[in-house]
């Protein structure tokens, strides 16, 4: 009973909502995805504030994306999203 | 080696990104999701044609969410998100 509840609790995935508003918060975003988190980021106060820090940032994250066998992708303008390993988006029938 | 295949991919969980339009929408999101998918879906459209036919809608998939053990959240103010069982949204620390 205690060993099921245990391999439950550890096959959970958690999905993140957060907001990008400065390139700092890279790394925090980073451990997230490490620890198995989908996140779900809003880019656009960086994009106001300073659009070629975002481009910067959005770099870094594809990069970081690519090493650890991610994904990563727009959601629309506002929005991309990250998965760790075993969450891919979708991207249609080929 | 191809049990451990077959293993890798039928644990991969995906990530679609839909467009409510129509309440006739909701059946293929629920099959989406009762494929082990993350639905993130854009609610505008149908919110700006018919604000009472999406309050419908939204009821439903709150309901689909709670009779298959999965979560659902809002995502600002024009996305939903729908996740199958084994996926949470993350609401930060209790």
């Amino acid at each position: 009973m205690l060993a099921s509840e245990e391999t439950k609790e550890k096959s959970d995935i958690f999905l993140k909502a957060l907001t990008l508003r400065t390139a700092a918060d890279i790394e925090s975003i980073k451990t997230d995805v490490s620890r198995k988190m989908i996140v779900i980021l809003r880019v656009t106060p960086l994009a106001q504030s300073d659009s070629l820090e975002l481009k910067n940032a959005i770099e870094k994250l594809y990069e970081f994306s690519a090493a650890i066998g991610g994904d990563i992708a727009r959601l629309g303008e506002e929005r991309i999203v990250i998965t760790p390993p075993g969450v891919k988006v979708w991207r249609g029938t080929p």
